[in-house]
């Protein structure tokens, strides 16, 4: 019996040309977050299941989850997210000095069922700022999404970062009329709003509000506002402390110039742990449903570490959504895509030369030069090719002649031109 | 009831203080393997159980193993090593020009008993040449691992790649007196020699062969031999092919200057898959028992996938076990340890300046500037303090009056001078 050759569905494989682009939009992310002050961390991915089942929404904990009991007897789950991990680095540091800013970009795990932008395997970049009550992190943090997409060329005509408060939506449904006991049923009919159909959708939210058709209606035009000086809003909304810092973030906004952001009352994103502020990123043309990424702020969640209140706020962004994203919009170049293996590449005339050509390898190697020698044992004309087929634009050719004489030929591959030098020479002239 | 602010025993979590470590490991790897023309790749975590039941000896996929039925009643596995998974991927690239070099740094997985260098949870860079039947390319990856040690600026007094031949060793065995159907026992008892005191291996020995003591002191004079010029050697092996090109390989890791390589009989390496050369690192001093890294040419992994032979040679190398040693002999600086998060913080007088910051903040990062801007909302001298535990050189601040008139004031807090500028000054000043 022969095993299958391909890995299980919704896995994450990726060979060299997939890695080359996947790297890029990791290393972009890292880089931009370093240029804001912010440090890497991580965790672990098998989490004791009691750090999900406390949080997050039950799903993640359940039907959704890679769950299992270990050889010592402990029921574990690798990591659906990673904002409970987080939450307890943050907790074990009684001396950590808040706020702190920090990233990750760990591998999570939901069993759902594979399709576009959605695996069961996959890599989620996080990015989040602990310890600070204060808008400016809110504002800290989608500058570094902005700062993100610029780094991508990604034009704001292409994404919106759709925001709302939690704070403010619990608010608002009151005045709407919602009973407090239906808040939760009607956040979560809010977030289905844009993977329905309106009638379904309608129909959903009716029943959230208990049948109550007068609340619903309220519920649907506080959905559709599309600007915070809407008088409808303004009014219900009169002496509201959440609308005043809805106000002020919006401000903020503005002042600093964030053209992607708009005020989106519809966005309440799903987990329960968010308590303030909240963002989502969306592609603005049809191609990609899913949000890119979402995120805001909580204020409670190292509490299940029975700690002082530690406040955050912060993102969680999909790799391979944004690289969707990316490819749809013709973002990753082909730079990106063909880069070369090595800078030159070593053909070897015989088995007598390999210890001549390894030399020289380690030689320009130690000079920072990227060097591929040729391990194949194939003739002359077929390592040509083989560095041809990877680009590589230069080969020096290793013979024992070659060696006795310490003078080596390179070609240039693309003009056909040969080099003859020393290894110094060589050097100098690819550099 | 409050949870654990513990990871489970065994998993991998770094704060930011240890991930630069980590990573300025991971990143030297990543270096000398793109340096030599190697490519990244990356296979799933969550894999077959059957990919490793098949190979890699029994005991990975049994009672080391985490495994367990997912939701869809698939037998799986979090894969305890990469080798299998790179077979697969290559294996399903009909169209793949061999010889390909590839490397990868997973994560993998092993229950065993957390101690000194062993953990559950473990990042294991690994290098492999594929499609080569060359010695050339077990060359090319002790180089490569030589290489690698150069980087870390560790000489080769201090670390050992001890190396010998499965092939070489099966005629030997032969040769000692060892029945062929006693061969793998006999292996396995050789692989022990280091971990147990010599009355215990030398029994553990006898009994592999089946008590022949003949054989039995014939096998421990061979794993003492300490050169390959040895005259019982020489006259035990006559004529043997696989002796051959034991010796032709260490005329080439001569001829190239390999001078960490010792030829070792006595390395055979645990696992099942390897066919000739092995080869492992170890510390030569006491510190460090735990191999750092082990290798060596597989002939017939592919053909698990029913496809044509491909061979290969590579190693695996543990992130933490490479960590410890370089901790022990003092190769990893202050540097890296205690790197600033950000060239300049920016203080911000009031919650009014927040915008004049964030816009000051975005301009400075456009130029490439690591900034990092303050959220906490604390009293400046606060503020200053912040930017000093975390090393940053720079504080500019930021009140109404300066983005009124668009001049900064910019402190450099190791020696108290003040720069004050416009944010084009404050640019070229930082570069």
């Amino acid at each position: 019996m022969s095993l299958s050759t391909k890995p299980l569905s919704g896995m994450r494989q990726r060979l060299p040309c997939e890695f080359r682009i996947e790297k890029y939009v990791t290393e972009t992310l890292r880089l931009c977050s370093v240029q804001a002050g912010f440090e890497e961390y991580d965790g672990p991915v098998i989490e004791p299941l009691a750090l999900f089942a406390a949080k997050s929404g039950g799903e993640l904990a359940g039907r959704q989850s890679y769950c299992f009991t270990d050889r010592g007897g402990r029921e574990v789950i690798l990591r659906p997210e990673m904002t409970p991990s987080l939450a307890r680095m943050v907790a074990a540091q009684g001396e950590l000095q808040l706020p702190v800013r920090w990233f990750s970009m760990p591998l999570c795990y939901r069993y759902e069922r594979p399709q576009r932008g959605r695996v069961r395997e996959f890599l989620q970049f996080n990015l989040d700022v602990l310890g600070s009550e204060s808008l400016a992190a809110e504002l800290e943090v989608i500058l570094v999404l902005q700062g993100i997409m610029k780094s991508f060329d990604a034009p704001s005509s292409i994404y919106r970062i759709g925001w709302s408060s939690r704070r403010f939506m619990a608010d608002a449904l009151a005045r709407c009329g919602v009973e407090q006991s239906l808040a939760g049923a009607v956040f979560s009919a809010v977030d289905k709003r844009d993977k329905m159909k309106p009638d379904a959708w309608a129909e959903l939210l009716l029943q959230a509000c208990g049948g109550d058709s007068g609340a619903a209606e309220k519920v649907i035009a506080l959905v559709s506002v599309e600007a915070l000086s809407d008088q409808w809003l303004t009014d219900l909304m009169s002496g509201s402390s959440a609308f005043q810092e809805v106000v002020e973030f919006d401000e903020l906004l503005r002042g600093v110039g964030v053209p992607g952001a708009i005020f989106s009352p519809g966005v309440v994103r799903g987990l329960d742990y968010y308590t303030g502020i909240v963002f989502e990123l969306m592609d603005t043309g049809g191609e990609n449903r899913r949000s890119l990424c979402g995120g805001g702020r909580y204020d409670n969640l190292a509490g299940l570490f029975g700690n002082k209140k530690i406040s955050g706020v912060g993102f969680g962004l999909g790799v391979l959504t944004l690289t969707l994203f990316l490819e749809t919009y013709g973002l990753i170049s082909d730079t990106v895509k063909e880069a070369a293996a090595a800078e030159v590449y070593i053909a070897v005339a015989s088995f007598e030369a390999v210890t001549g050509a390894g030399i020289l390898a380690e030689f320009l190697r130690d000079k920072g030069i990227r060097v591929m020698t040729d391990v194949s044992g194939k003739k002359l004309g077929k390592q040509f090719s083989e560095a041809s087929r990877y680009g590589i634009p230069f080969v020096v050719t290793v013979g024992s002649g070659e060696v006795k004489a310490g003078v080596y030929k390179m070609k240039n591959l693309s003009d056909g031109t040969v080099f003859t030098g020393s290894p110094e020479e060589i050097t100098d002239r690819l550099k």
